[in-house]
C-alpha cells in the first residue's frame, strides 16, 4: 500500500507540472507545462481533470504567465484563455481570478503565492470535508457499502480527494467497509482512475459497468452513493459528471442517501439553479472509440455530453469544508457561506 | 441501404452456420459449427447471442448432433450440454427442448424440420411483434424518439428483430423518427450490433453511453423505452440486459412508457417471477478489459452480472406476436397464451 500518491498539480522548476491522468493506471509519468498554451492543453486534453484539479493547474497557469512576462495585459489574456479552457467547472474560472487578483496586487510573486495557497487550501478542504463526511455515512455492520462515480479523489483534486475523501475519512474510521466503483464512459475515469487509487489505498473495492448499479441498489448491496461536483448552484443544484443524475433517479427509488462532496470554491452562489450552467459536449470521438480503438462503425453518430445536472430535490446532503448542508439545500448552503 | 442484412443462424452443408457477433461491425464473417462443443462454444462466447438466435443455435445443435449419430442417449447428452450453454435466457432451453421432441418422434429428419420451423417461426414471429408494436408508439410530432438498449434486433433473433422490429416497423409507418443506442457495456452490442443494424437499414440512430439515458430523458427528448428480453415471468417480471432496470426506473420517474418487446418462446409460464430467474455472472476481464485492452489496473476486482431483472411494475407493455400484454401483466401475460 502506497503511503503517498503522486502529486496532481504542482510548481516545478519554473514550470507547471502535471499528472498525466491519460496515461493513468498503466504508466505513473508527467506532463511539464513550460507555455500557458501548454497548461490549456493539458486541461482540454484531461491530462488533468476533475474539479479542483483543474482550479489548481489554472491557478499556477497564471503565475507561469506572470513569471514569463512584465506585461500586465499579456497576464490578463493568458487568463482570460484559462478561464475557457473547459466551461462546466466554476473552479476553474474561480482560480484563475484569485489568482488575477493576488497578480494585479503582488505581481508574479503574488500570483505564486496565490496558486500555492490554492493548492494547500485545497487540500485541507478536502480533509476537512472527509471528517465532515462522517456524518453522513450511515449506519451498517461492519461499515457501509458506498457506490461512487466517476473519479472525485486525489487525482481530481490538489490532494486527498471530495468524494474519496468522504470514504477514505470513513474507510479509517470503520464507517465504510467497500466501495463500488462505476467505471464511467466515456474516459472511463472510475475504472482507470478510482480503481488505482483506491487500489493503492488499499480500500476494498470492486469495478462495474455504469449499468449495474441499479441492480446492485435493488440487491441491497448499497448503503450510499457519494460523488463530487463541477459546479453548484445557490440552490443546490450540481452539476457533475455525466450519469450522476441517473444515479441520482435510482438512489431515491431504492431509498439510498445521495450525497455530494466538494470544496466550496464548487459552489457557485451566482448561478441561481442548474438551467445556468453550460454543460459541455466533447468529441463524439470519445464514445466510437476505447483506448484509442473505433468500437462502433463507421458513420455513426454520437452524442458526448460530458455532464448532467442532478436537481437538488434529489440530493440527500452537501459535504463541504464548511460543514454539511442538508435539505432544502436552497435555504442550508447559502447559510454555509456565512461561516 | 442493404436490403437483406446477413442471416444469423442458419443451416449450410450439414453444419451450423453462425454470423460471427464478436467480428461486427469491422467484419462480417461466419462460424461454422461442425460438432455440438463447437455450437455450444459459439453461444458461450458470443459468436451468437440474444435470446432468440441462442434459440436457433441451439435447436440447429441438436440436429447436427441427430445427423451426425444414431445413438439417441447421444443425441439427448448433446442436448443437455447445448441447453446449459447460457443460463438465463429461456428461449435456448425452449427450443433445444421442442428439437429433442421431434427428433424422438422423428429421427434426425424431424429434428432439422423442428430447427428449420423454429428458425422461420421466429422471423415470423417478430414481424407480428413489429406490427402490433406500432399499438404502443407515442404519438410525437414528425414521430417518436426512441431508446434502445443492448440489440434485441434482426442479429438477436432468426431474423428482423423484436424491439428493433417494433422500431423497424414504427419507421416504416411514419411513427418513429429518431434512435438512440445505449452503447452497453461490457460488450457494447449497441455500439458495435444495434448502431450497425440501424445504420444498414437506414434508421437515423445516435450512440450515447448508457449513463447518458437519464440525462436525454430529463431534457424531453426521449418518447418511449422498448427493449428486448431474456426471460419473461409469469407476472411479467423481466430479464434482461443489464442496465435494463435501471433504465426501466429512469423512464418511470420522467413518465416515459416502457415496452419490453418478445417473442412468445421468451416468456417462462412455469416461473412464477423474477426472484426464480437465474442471472449469468460472466468474467469480469469483460469489465476491466475494452476490446482486448486492459483499462482497469492489475489487482482490481471486477463484478460482471449480464442481466438484470425488471418488476412488472415498471413496465408498461409486453408486445409478443400474440398480442399486446398491458398492466396488471400477471392477468393479461397468461391471458395472452390462450390465443
Amino acid at each position: 500500500v502506497r503511503e503517498h500518491l503522486p502529486v496532481p498539480v504542482s510548481w516545478r522548476n519554473g514550470a507547471v507540472r502535471v499528472l498525466d491522468q491519460r496515461a493513468l493506471p498503466h504508466t505513473v509519468k508527467y506532463v511539464e507545462c513550460r507555455t500557458v498554451d501548454e497548461v490549456c492543453n493539458a486541461i482540454t486534453s484531461l491530462a488533468v481533470r476533475g474539479a479542483p484539479a483543474i482550479g489548481a493547474a489554472g491557478a499556477y497557469g497564471v503565475a507561469l504567465a506572470a513569471a514569463q512576462t512584465s506585461s500586465s495585459a499579456s497576464v490578463h489574456a493568458a487568463a482570460a484563455r484559462l478561464e475557457r479552457a473547459r466551461p462546466t467547472a466554476v473552479n476553474l474560472a474561480w482560480a484563475v481570478r484569485r489568482t488575477l487578483d493576488a497578480y494585479d496586487e503582488g505581481g508574479a510573486d503574488g500570483a505564486l503565492d496565490a496558486a500555492d495557497a490554492i493548492a494547500a487550501d485545497d487540500v485541507a478542504a478536502n480533509e476537512a470535508i472527509g471528517r465532515n463526511g462522517l456524518t453522513v455515512i450511515p449506519e451498517h455492520d461492519g461499515g457501509a457499502r458506498v457506490l461512487t462515480h466517476c473519479n472525485a479523489g486525489h487525482l481530481a483534486t490538489a490532494g486527498y480527494g471530495t468524494a474519496i475523501g468522504v470514504i477514505r475519512a470513513g474507510y479509517d474510521a470503520g464507517r465504510v467497509q467497500h466501495v463500488w466503483i462505476d467505471e464511467t464512459r466515456p474516459v472511463l475515469q472510475g475504472a482507470r482512475l478510482t480503481a488505482w487509487e483506491l487500489h493503492e489505498l488499499g480500500i476494498p473495492s470492486t469495478l462495474v459497468v455504469d449499468a449495474a448499479a441499479a441492480s446492485l441498489m435493488a440487491a441491497g448491496d448499497v448503503d450510499m452513493v457519494v460523488v463530487g461536483a463541477d459546479r453548484i448552484a445557490a440552490n443546490g443544484d450540481t452539476a457533475n459528471k455525466i450519469g450522476t443524475y441517473g444515479l441520482a433517479v435510482l438512489a431515491k427509488h431504492h431509498d439510498i442517501p445521495f450525497v455530494v462532496a466538494a470544496p466550496w470554491s464548487t459552489v457557485d452562489l451566482a448561478t441561481p439553479d442548474g438551467r445556468a450552467i453550460t454543460v459541455e459536449t466533447r468529441d463524439p470521438d470519445e464514445v466510437t472509440h476505447v483506448g484509442g480503438t473505433r468500437v462502433a462503425p463507421n458513420g455513426v453518430a454520437a452524442h458526448n455530453p460530458a455532464f448532467d445536472v442532478t436537481p437538488a430535490a434529489l440530493i440527500s446532503a452537501i459535504v463541504t469544508e464548511h460543514g454539511v448542508a442538508r435539505r432544502p439545500l436552497a435555504k442550508s448552503l447559502p447559510a454555509l457561506a456565512r461561516r
